[in-house]
Formats: structure tokens, C-alpha cells, sequence
């Protein structure tokens, strides 16, 4: 195998073909991947089908807590997740600039293999493609996601209520400023680190022990918690109220916000949910939460009311109380 | 709206707001998708499910007889309709470069709906990252798909036979000569232009009209037919015989491969099928490629056979043979 990634890596013959066996196949052993056909097919399911979205152009692609392969996996995951699906299988679209290094394109296929294997939702269908050095950045990821959701489960921000409880499955704006600081190559001190990883099995146990009871749920990725909320109070005409000091955070994530001025409700999380469930039950969905590893962390962040129609009201620290708007005029680009 | 695509527009924030509301929906105008959710939630189907992911780096973004808007719908159209699959959704993946033309998104945008409308498969999810200017070239679009098999329809490489007759639907290389002459700037007369075209309509009346007797479908994408049948050859340890003077080929193609020193066997197509079926009803097979508008052009270009195992051979226009290779040491980069 070449030490670079060649144009040939990309043309569809023979390179493409070495590409694939030597490195890919090497890591992803699905048997529907295995048979390289035009498409993937998978057995019959019963249910609605869940089909979701992304590319990861994260910079830089290696930061502390992962990669931006095992991002790419777990971030598809968990927009199926959000809307209770069962995930089942995943696509993996691969740009590769000429001349990246195929040590580092191996890393990265490992790191996806793994966050599959873990996940338990297999790559079964893929594409590579190379484009000449300068015309795009290392490496670019989509992966897309089929997941299956089982007869009743009806997860979304349409069904959010007045008097909805809003949890949050652990601490804030763990990503974000992992990649600002990473990036700019700032010290902050502590053991920040990207909390990428998957929400379905947490996702799942919600709708499965809280029938009906679990509204809204979303993952506050590219815009943080201050931009899904807003596009919840958006959708729903209703009132996200929230309190900062219930608000799980870090406090080396507090330090680099306060160091870069930044507000970590607008920046990215890449392994954490909210939700939106119904009063009656909250303190038992609470400790379903953290009786998970991911959700260790979990809280009662806030509740939905018809105060400000449409609006994100935060209760600071303080006391005062300020009006959240969705992220607008501070490019944070390239953060997943 | 502004003219040139910001960093602000890929923050998940108001700007990636506005470009969604404002120019995607405005096109994009399927209901699940308008509901702009994590993952796009499809009611319940029968059969098995058909996945497949491709993205899309052409170069230039805009030629004769489409661009990569277009070119990405049908691409993954085309993926599943070889596996006989019945499309019923795609996803829509954009990285898009600092500066684009908001001008020219919306001419693509415009094109992909259009493309599917045609095709009658909409775009239900999507995503769009922007990457500093000179981290990207310009836009490059990731599509996948879905779709269902129904019961009974079995089209894969490993079902061909010998004996089977090989078909194609149309003039060989038009898509590959066509990017390369435009990106070049090269006048070679004649009315050239690239085949894209979705292929799902003539490959569900095969597999309906034909059960049992289509055993493999292919379109000759990135390598082109002559890679296309030696991986159908590696793979069934089969022989893929053809003869050079069955493939259709406009003149004005053959002229630019043979001003250019390319070999049309290794150009990319993006509107044409290459059917492996049954002897028996050849002739009535290829009647029912020829009664569609799609396959108006079809041909029998040569037979399976054991003669050499795992080999492509082509008699040529002057009677000899050769053995046909995967492409291997002649890059032809973004030509999809």
C-alpha cells in the first residue's frame, strides 16, 4: 500500500480496489459491506423508517477524545436516536485531498470500525472519492443512517408541551471548546475532551420505559444548546425557560469559556441529549438517565411554559433573567 | 439573502436558518423534510431495504447536459435501481466552499429538485457544512438513498451464468468524454453531452417483466464498462466476452476519445445499465430496454462465458481480441 493517497485512489479501478481491500475491508468486516455491490440490501423490518444526514469537516481530524471518523459514526447515530429510533445501518462517504496520509486514513477507519463495533450499527455501503492536493482539506466525511422505529414511538418538536420538564444527559459544551483549544493550540489545564460518543441505547431505554411521556429529544451539536432550544420555542410557539446553575459543566470548560469569551450555550456537544418529557415522572426519567454512563451527568435543566411565546429565557446565576437567540454573527466553523 | 456563501451559513445557527429556509425549501418542498428534524421519519414499508451513498466532486460543477446537482440524484438513484430496487428517498450533503456563489447553489438546488421530481424520489434529509475558501472546491454534494426491494427480486453480480447475454443500454462514454472535453476547454464539434439520467424506470420493468432472467445490473460509472464487467468477472470467476463493434458509441465521442488517446471502455457513464440476463429472452429483453426513452439506444454487446476465467475479452472492430483490465495508472480525477 502507497504511504499517500493518490488520485488513482479515487478513479473506481484498480487503486480504488486496493484501496478498499487492503485498508477498508481490512477494518469493516459487515458481510453486506463485504459483497461490494452498487447498494447495500438488508433484510425486511417492521416499523417506520428513521434516515438521517451529515458530513464532518471537523478541524483539526485528530483532538482529544477522538477523531473525526468516530464522530461521523456516533453523530449519525444520535440524530436517529432523537427521533427513537433503532439505528441499523450506516453509509460512509469519504473526500480524501490527494496526497493525505494513508497511516492517518487507517487511523481513522479503525477509530470507525470501533465506534461501530461499539454501537452495534454496522458500515454497509461506501464511496471514496480523491480530489487533487489543495482542493479540499485532508479528509471530509458523510455518513448517512437507516434506523427503524418501532410502532408508537412518536419523538419530535411538535409534541413538546407547557409544563414539559428539559433534562440534559451531562455537561456542556464539552466539544466545542475541545476543538477551539485544540485548534489554536491553547493550554487550558484540566482533561478536556470531545464527549463524542453514541445516544441510542440511552435514547432507547427512554422511550421504552416512558411510553408517551418522552416528547422532544435532540442532540445540541453545531449551534449548542441555545440554538436547538430556540428552534424548538420556534417550532412550538412556546417558552423554553432554563437555569444556568442547573446546567451541567466542566469546570475546565467553564475556565476556557471564560478565557475565550465564549458562551457554551452556543457551543457544540457530539455525545449529549435533551429532553423534553412530560412532569409527572420527571425525577424517574432523571435516574433512568443516570443510571446510564452516558447520562451519568444528567439534570433538570428547565421546563417549557407559555411565558415568552417562541423564546429561550435564561435564569443566570444572579437571578437576572436574559432572552437566548439562536447563534447568529460568530462563525465557529468547521467544529464537527 | 447574500450573494457568496459565509462561514456563518454552516454554524447551525441563524444564517444556516436563513440559507435553509430561504433557498433549500424553496425547491426542497417535500413535507417530511420540511419538518427539519434530526432524521427524517418514512411510514412503514414491505421489503427488503436497498442503502447506498455516493459523493459527488465534479469538476466543472457545471457541463453540458447537467451539473453535480443533478449528477448526485441520479447517481444514487442509479446505485439502487441495480439492485432492483425501488427508490424511495434521498438524503442531500453539502460542503460547500467559503465565497460560492449563492447565484450558482441556487442553480443547483434548482436542478435537484427538478431531478427529482422527475424521478419521483425526494430529497427527505439533508445537511450542509462550509469550509474556509480554500478547504474546499467550490461545493461537493453527498446524496444517499433508500429503497425497497420487493419480494422475489434477486439482481447481484453473483448470480451471472454463462451463458448469459450482456446488454447495455445505450452509447458508451458519453458523460466521461464530456466532462473531460469541458474541463479542458477542447472544441471537438458534434452535440456532446453527458448522459446523466436516473435508470430506476427501465430497471424495475426488467426485474417485473423479467423475473428470474435479469441476474445482474451495473452502471458503468467511474472506471467505466471495461472495469464495471472485470470486477463481474473477478467476482463470478466468470468470462465477459464482447465485441467492440456492438457497443453503441456517438460518433462525436469516438472522435474525442480517439483525439484524445482515451479508451471510451474506461470513461464514465451516468445514464447507462449493463444487464447480465438470460439467453433465452434476449431478444425480447432488449425490445423492452428499446421502448424506453432511457434505452432507446440498447444493444447485446457480448455474452458470459467460461472460456477465460475471471477475464474480460473484446473482439475488436478488426477481429482480433484483447483481454480487458481494470483501469489501473491513468487517473481521470473528479469526473463524478
Amino acid at each position: 500500500m502507497e504511504k499517500y493517497i493518490l488520485l488513482d485512489h479515487g478513479s473506481g479501478g484498480l487503486a480504488s480496489q486496493n484501496l478498499i481491500g487492503s485498508l477498508f475491508l481490512k477494518y469493516l468486516k459487515d458481510p453486506v459491506l463485504q459483497q461490494l455491490e452498487d447498494a447495500a440490501v438488508l433484510p425486511a423490518e417492521q416499523g417506520q423508517l428513521a434516515f438521517s444526514t451529515d458530513s464532518y469537516v471537523v478541524d483539526p481530524i485528530f483532538f482529544p477524545g477522538g477523531n473525526i471518523g468516530e464522530l461521523a459514526v456516533n453523530g449519525t447515530i444520535n440524530d436517529l436516536a432523537m427521533r427513537g429510533a433503532r439505528p441499523i445501518c450506516l453509509s460512509l462517504g469519504l473526500i480524501l485531498e490527494e496526497g493525505f496520509a494513508v497511516a492517518e486514513l487507517e487511523q481513522i477507519i479503525k477509530s470507525i470500525a470501533a465506534a461501530c463495533d461499539y454501537a452495534g450499527v454496522p458500515v454497509v455501503t461506501g464511496d471514496t472519492k480523491v480530489v487533487p492536493k489543495g482542493k479540499a482539506d485532508k479528509i471530509f466525511i458523510n455518513t448517512s443512517g437507516v434506523g427503524i422505529i418501532e410502532g408508537g414511538i412518536d419523538v419530535t418538536a411538535r409534541k413538546a408541551q407547557s409544563g414539559d420538564v428539559i433534562l440534559l444527559s451531562g455537561t456542556l459544551a464539552d466539544h466545542g471548546i475541545t476543538i477551539l483549544t485544540s485548534r489554536e493550540g491553547l493550554q487550558v489545564g484540566g482533561n478536556l475532551q470531545s464527549d463524542t460518543r453514541p445516544l441510542h441505547f440511552l435514547a432507547r431505554s427512554l422511550v421504552k420505559d416512558f411510553p408517551g411521556e418522552i416528547h422532544t429529544m435532540r442532540d445540541p451539536t453545531r449551534g449548542g444548546l441555545g440554538t436547538t432550544l430556540s428552534e424548538i420555542a420556534k417550532t412550538t410557539g412556546l417558552c423554553m425557560e432554563i437555569e444556568e446553575k442547573a446546567i451541567p459543566m466542566q469546570p475546565e470548560v467553564r475556565a476556557a469559556c471564560e478565557l475565550m469569551g465564549l458562551d457554551p450555550l452556543y457551543l457544540a456537544n457530539e455525545g449529549k441529549c435533551m429532553v423534553l418529557a412530560a412532569p409527572e415522572h420527571a425525577e424517574k426519567i432523571l435516574q433512568t438517565m443516570c443510571s446510564t454512563p452516558e447520562g451519568r451527568d444528567s439534570a433538570i435543566i428547565g421546563r417549557v411554559s407559555a411565558k415568552h411565546s417562541g423564546r429561550v429565557v435564561l435564569t443566570t446565576v444572579s437571578g437576572g433573567t436574559r432572552l437566548v437567540e439562536p447563534l447568529s454573527g460568530e462563525p465557529l466553523p468547521r467544529i464537527c
